[in-house]
């Protein structure tokens, strides 16, 4: 034929309140039909525990709820849309999940959550990537691995986090012991996903996906692995027996996870065999959602922010120092995939504006109304945006929030606007430190609501970092990649690259960084950086004295200006 | 006689945004009658010019209207409470007024402000107190006295203030010379209302308080009274040229500042030649009201604190370095008075209540009994009290607020608390201040709306400085303590400790520190010192490593308390 057939493929994003789905023309990236499901247990999907602000949970339950209703309505959303679309031309599947994000599964890879006996049990259900109940864990890992691992810890920036994988088994072990006996294996819920898909019974054949495994799980093919049994034996005997039912192996998205099985295809009304694609962290599918390439960074913001970037694997970049991993092969295949993140963006606005001033969205665009009618330093404030804790380069939970500047006339626009200053100051430190290790970054491009809804949020990491700043086209970024990641075992392009070229574009509208900004928020950020280095401990000689005093200053010269 | 005849005295208080006067019987103290009168202009009675939010004037208009009308009416209304007042049983007047809020007068004792020519210009009304335009000038004041005079600087605690006489008027000199040409002299507040009741109309002859004199004019009788000209020249010429024109010799209360007028006796129905008292700024006269006394601090909490101690003048205490001043008679005559305090207290709740969350006085309750409920320690908060600058101990007003230990989960009610815990630290900076220099301190008298309506602030003070506080039973103490004043020159009383302790006293509610509190109060204590050296600038090596990670700590320690 002189034209390739009209395909598609189905990706799914696991998100952090909902489940999405949707289906993508393999030749151009449309998405012809989607579908959003609300997981319906909690608040908003997610367990929580009163006693106990760090934990956040989700039910499977759920997402194997969520997986089936949001693929089917996905499919009936294309058929509406498209009449010419029949399920049958679904060449593959991709699924993108939030991560570290393990669950404890049985021998059978049953989740044990999904076990009369453990239904009601927190510590058996999802360990969503937000939970933070393993911050003694996570310092416990990073002093042995500090002590006996070090290149462990290079890999990933320094510093094992309360978020990943480990801290959250081992804490499991010391608060539940029963669910710990219970669990044959722990299974990423972007690994568990498609190899439920593909119908695999045993936690062992799961192919896994090398992104959760090299960010989260201390995984490198050039030291055997998983951390050696030594290793983890230090930690807790029974975290060295569990590497057993763990993987020996994990891979890129080179390879298939396996092929639809009968019972989930009949779910979905698609063909049996399908191709599902090995899984990946939602942000990085959504890297190749946005397209991804070397100078690019994309950013994904929303309640937090996850940063990836990439660079050919024959540049061999270093190891990086408080960035959360440099992982061969954990976004495209022949390129190291870094990822950072800033532990909290829009949630900072939302405590803001609604826990605090009681407002609704309303309230949020008058502030952005008038936070925009604001010169930078015009506020005279400077925050840290640590409320939620650090993430990178810090790699720090146990940080908090900080306001400084307060006058008795400062207003909530003021502190709104010093807010988002804050996250672009955040995002920066973020930059230069890959730049300083030589990951080239000029362009960043955005996805996410927030980027989407607030250009005063653009337009001031733009003048903040002095990139480029663009929107990703597909506001489904992380469910595109995913599908992306499909066409490629479906044999419907070449490669990873020629397919994200075909597949994904930006939106017109690009932020340039405004030069007359640019020597006041390059002063800010020293201020912001000398606060960082205070509070953040790397520094213990910290001149602060004339802090509030330069703020003083640019307040009084932006008012003139 | 037996007894002796039933006589009253008249106290006036010309506060921030109304005056007051009582009447008051010199037997016991009790407030027969009063009244408060608001001033009519500008915004609470203070001119404001939106361009410039250091600038606060008063209308010298509004002050003689209140002098009059609120005379009038407390008479009046002593009249109406007790069948047995006649105004001819008034047998003195005292007058306390704000400071320093000096105004510019012609050579005939008239404000500027009443010529027509002035009567709309900013410069040529009263200089309210918390005035801080003169910033510049007074940072000039303290670099030329530190090089020339440093004993100047040494009695009135190491800086010159813009709060202050001197600043004021230079800085009326450099942006307003038609004013500062057209003043003959300029006077404060609390010596041109006592003068214009005894009809001087020559500003050389007004008898001028010590404690206006020696707290905010570099006024000393060791070095021959105001500064020398030499001194005032190397500021400016024209400052050297005014001193001739203000006073040679400063008074104490032992003195009265003249007798009543006819024209002013005839407008209060008041018999002509009353002694009237030398004047005293509001809060001097309310440690009076108060009770001051060796080892008792008085508190005025408002929108500010002003904080007031004595020692016996034979004790000869030291210069106290960040301390107001130590001035010989400001308070009680044979005693060292001893000014201190905090730029905001009130301003600072307000502001967050009203100016942030958009509040009301309900707010205000709800809020209380919320911070109620927390411990010590439970919000993960801490703050510096600096939203309007520090006053002491590092006198600065180019200071700022700061909040640190925000999380996602921090609530308005958590904010409240950690900023009246930080005007707790603030109080307890003064306190220990003037301990080091050998002032014994081991009562607080607390006085103002505040103390009176906020038991929990009052508890939170006791236990955070480990003082005993208590309140006046007077909650007019600035205008009794000038009634008080008056009882002596009218041989009421043989002096002033006599009189104060037959006319003032205490309620009987007492906040005693919870010893359950003090071991997280003094750990709070010792981060607020690290907070307030590193961006006071009292120290360039801070070690800010551990204050967000030892404030969870408490956090944690107090939630599971």
């Amino acid at each position: 034929m002189a034209h390739p057939a009209v395909a598609y493929t189905l990706g799914f994003d696991f998100g952090t309140n909902s489940a999405r789905a949707v289906v993508v023309d393999s030749a151009n990236g449309q998405e012809i039909g989607s579908a959003v499901v609300a997981y319906p247990s909690g608040h908003d999907g997610i367990l929580l525990d009163p006693a106990q602000h760090h934990l956040a949970r989700q039910r499977p339950a759920d997402h194997l709820l969520a997986l089936e209703k949001a693929g089917v309505l996905a499919l009936e959303d294309a058929q509406s849309s498209t009449p010419a679309f029949r399920p049958a031309l679904v060449r593959g599947i991709g699924v993108a999940a939030t991560g570290s994000s393990p669950l404890p599964v049985d021998r059978h890879n049953q989740p044990l959550a999904c076990d009369t006996r453990f239904a009601g049990n927190l510590n058996a259900q999802c360990w969503l990537w937000k939970d933070h109940t393993s911050i003694d864990e996570a310092q416990a890992i990073t002093h042995t691995a500090q002590a006996q691992r070090p290149h462990y810890l290079a890999r990933i920036g320094g510093t094992y986090s309360a978020e990943w994988f480990w801290a959250k088994i081992w804490h499991c072990l010391q608060v539940d012991a029963d669910v710990f006996d219970a669990a044959f294996s722990w299974v990423e819920l972007a690994d568990f996903l498609p190899a439920t898909l593909c119908g695999i019974t045993d936690p062992r054949l799961i192919r896994r996906g090398i992104c959760m495994a090299g960010h989260k799980a201390l995984y490198a093919p050039d030291w055997g692995g998983l951390p050696d049994g030594e290793f983890l034996a230090a930690l807790h005997p029974r975290l060295a027996a569990l590497r057993d039912h763990l993987y020996a192996q994990a891979h890129d998205i080179s390879v298939a996870a396996g092929h639809l099985c009968p019972d989930w295809a009949q779910r979905l009304g698609l063909p049996v065999g399908l191709p599902i694609a090995v899984g990946e962290l939602d942000v990085h599918f959504g890297a190749i959602g946005c397209g991804v390439d070397e100078g690019t960074l994309v950013k994904v913001i929303g309640t937090s922010t996850c940063d990836c970037a990439v660079v050919a694997s024959d540049q061999s970049v270093a190891d990086i120092p408080g960035i959360c991993g440099v992982v061969r092969g954990a976004i495209l295949p022949g390129y190291d995939g870094i990822e950072a993140g800033q532990s909290a963006v829009g949630d900072i606005f939302k405590w803001w504006v609604e826990g605090v001033l009681g407002g609704d969205a309303a309230r949020h665009e008058r502030l952005t109304a008038e936070a925009a009618a604001l010169r930078p330093g015009q506020s005279g404030l400077l925050a840290l945006d640590w409320n939620n804790g650090n993430r990178t380069v810090l790699v720090d939970q146990r940080l908090t929030g900080l306001l400084l500047g307060q006058t008795l006339h400062t207003t909530p626009a003021d502190i709104y606007r010093a807010l988002i200053e804050a996250t672009a100051f955040g995002a920066r430190v973020i930059i230069e430190r890959l730049r300083q290790y030589g990951v080239p970054i000029s362009r960043v491009v955005c996805s996410g609501g927030i980027a989407d809804k607030n250009a005063l949020l653009m337009q001031i990491y733009a003048d903040v970092t002095g990139c480029e700043m663009r929107l990703a086209r597909s506001s489904q970024a992380c469910a595109l990649g995913a599908a992306i990641a499909a066409t490629v075992l479906a044999g419907l392009h070449p490669d990873l690259r020629t397919a994200q070229m075909a597949m994904t574009g930006l939106r017109d509208t690009a932020y340039h960084p405004d030069p007359r900004n640019r020597d006041r928020y390059d002063l800010l950020y020293t201020l912001y950086l000398r606060l960082h280095d205070a509070f953040g401990g790397v520094t213990s000689t910290a001149d602060l004295s004339l802090v509030m005093k330069t703020l003083l200053e640019l307040k009084s010269d932006a008012q003139g200006a």
